[in-house]
């Protein structure tokens, strides 16, 4: 481990796995883990993570397979008009030294607050094209088919507030300050160019809060993403980049984000039964209905004494339920809270964001087979939608979108 | 160290103190701040803080001397018309057991979510008194006098929609969903007396970004809260505990929440030296413009070669200084971040909360001078103001707000 500087390795720092080997590998992983003013930090805390950055260079954007950090913004924005391809080049040249820079723990160029910058806490920035980002670069040939607004579908209440877009900045980190402060240097630079369309600001549980492998639990105290492919894995790799297609985008990827408002004064009206049964899940362990822990693969033939399938057909899990890697989807999701509105009722739910190959031939299938016939759609809600293309990495000296509009 | 339960102690577990005395002790101190499901917990993560817990029951409310938890929300109420006494201190009686069962990782009685609550993170919940609860317990005559809307200052531009209310809740934790579920179970139990007025979600760096000791930056870039009075010495003591006035109210505090914008815009128009003269420190170390270090004391006569004092009488540190303890406010702020508008400007700044025994003798005089003349007022703006009585802690079997109500 000593010199590691992936994020992996030096998150399970933090973890009963490093600790338990001792000081020395902590002190060693800190000090390579640390960036900018590294003397002052190690001698302020050899353990901390503040300084711990997630390379940006690579085959792939970083923000994908990086280990979801705590907090997730999601910011569109609208073309101004006007914007062409040469345009679009400058402005992703300019962003990608802003996120370059950052997610290293240094200033961006023209930082008006180069402090804030020090403490990146595996920042991650990542960029997606919506369809007017092709159009405007007269590259409508280039755009995947499936890139495209969602066919509607009878569940959805989509609010344009939280719908379409034609830039899609992701933004990451383990610390609230570092994503408040590279929201703020990208969206000035990116001004020039596109206004703010939506901001989508999300958590999942604070780093140390669990333990990395375990599986987080959603504002409706569901355990969410046990079928998640793992990372590293080639289930993953095959279910997330592209490898056919237009080749600007082989080693890209695409992203579908939902709002998806959870109905909290129904579903909080429901018995532990009903709430498990709509689900296939047990609440508390995660379980399928026909197992005992949570990994157990779920039993769809298994019947009861009445001769009804356990796990009902139109449960959550059967309708999500696919066959094969290559149709699997990776979610990449953030709850969301904006407190409860006068009447008191919440105001929460999942900032939905998934990432596959395909969106036609991944997420759309699943969404058809829940739309259709998904007992937990009575307590939830699309309220926003939109999907981008996801452009492959950069090395260094290139910038994200370069194989499209370089 | 073994088996403290202290917050302060397990805290430092994460930290660099503890990490190279080596696993035995994070192994054993994880034990002991872990609740709920220790086994579990214990085993999957034995260095997590997601278990630990800060203690409900003391003469004080917690949350108050707690170090500040990464994410903080303050939600105000309106009392429903014909709340008097007797559904005040139910009320009081219901939202004590909710906050004492869930700051320990034990779900509320009617928690519809348990799940959710078995990793508290440090979650404290502290409750406040606002004018208007005083007059609907028809106890006016216990009303500390300041304890009412502060007089109108020039620099104000308050927005109804930040100010005032009758009760208030901090809810405050190191896991954005501890604070999630704690809010939606204190928010449905308090709709039969209350309406929400306002809610302020704010942050600080996430636990484990930085040193515990090392004062953190605002969204400005200010180290900010330098001069605060440390927890646990005798100078906290003396500006936060009420020791005078009406009985019911000793060992409690006070408390004024102001929402304070920064005008970002114009502040990242002016130079390093303009922001540095405004504030009275440097924006790098946060040493005053007379010293080296941060925690160097400003020296207010110290002047440069045209005579003039190098700390303007006007900077912010100038006007905001106080001579003695019993001056000081104690401040637990926390920054917000609503996310850009269409336009790209930022909404954010500061949740500012002092707490201190006595609004009238301790904050008024410091906010007077601020108003009057602080050149930092020029890229800041109070947008919400509201003060709150805190009444003492209860023990086991007691609750909040007894001493007034009961």
């Amino acid at each position: 481990m000593t010199g590691a500087t992936g994020p992996v390795s030096r998150r399970r720092l933090l973890t009963g796995g490093a600790l338990t080997v001792g000081g020395v590998v902590a002190g060693a992983a800190a000090t390579a883990g640390l960036s900018g003013d590294s003397s002052k930090a190690a001698s302020a805390a050899p353990a901390m993570f503040g300084g711990n950055v997630v390379p940006f260079h690579g085959g792939h954007q970083a923000g994908i397979d990086t280990p979801a950090q705590a907090h997730g913004t999601f910011l569109a924005f609208d073309l101004a008009a006007g914007v062409d391809r040469a345009a679009l080049g400058r402005m992703m040249r300019l962003l990608t030294d802003d996120a370059a820079r950052l997610t290293q723990g240094r200033p961006a160029l023209a930082d008006t607050e180069p402090e804030l910058a020090a403490l990146p806490a595996h920042l991650t920035v990542t960029f997606g094209f919506g369809p007017g980002l092709f159009a405007a670069a007269g590259q409508e040939a280039m755009r995947p088919e499936s890139v495209a607004p969602l066919p509607a579908f009878a569940i959805d209440r989509l609010q344009p507030r939280w719908t379409g877009g034609d830039l899609l900045i992701q933004i990451c980190a383990d610390d609230p300050m570092a994503v408040t402060h590279a929201q703020r240097m990208l969206v000035k630079d990116a001004l020039a160019f596109a206004k703010p369309r939506w901001v989508q600001r999300g958590f999942r549980n604070s780093r140390g809060v669990q333990d990395d492998g375990v599986t987080q639990r959603n504002v409706m105290g569901q355990l969410d993403g046990t079928r998640n492919p793992a990372l590293g894995t080639a289930a993953f790799d095959a279910a997330v980049w592209v490898d056919s297609g237009p080749s600007w985008l082989h080693g890209g990827s695409t992203l579908v984000v939902r709002r998806i408002r959870a109905e909290m004064e129904t579903w909080d009206a429901v018995d532990t039964t009903g709430k498990e049964f709509s689900v296939g899940r047990r609440l508390a362990s995660g379980a399928p209905l026909t197992g005992a822990r949570e990994h157990d693969l779920p039993d769809y033939k298994a019947t009861n004494a009445l001769g009804l399938t356990v796990i009902s057909d139109t449960s959550h899990i059967a309708r999500a339920h696919v066959d094969g890697d290559r149709q699997r989807i990776f979610r990449r999701a953030y709850n969301y809270d904006e407190g409860p509105g006068p009447d008191g009722r919440s105001d929460s739910g999942l900032v939905f964001a998934s990432y596959q190959r395909d969106v036609g031939a991944q997420f759309l299938p699943i969404q058809r087979k829940l739309a259709e016939a998904d007992l937990l759609n009575d307590w939830t809600t699309p309220i926003g939608s939109a999907v981008f293309a996801i452009p492959p990495g950069c090395q260094p000296g290139g910038w994200i979108g370069e194989t499209l509009l370089g």
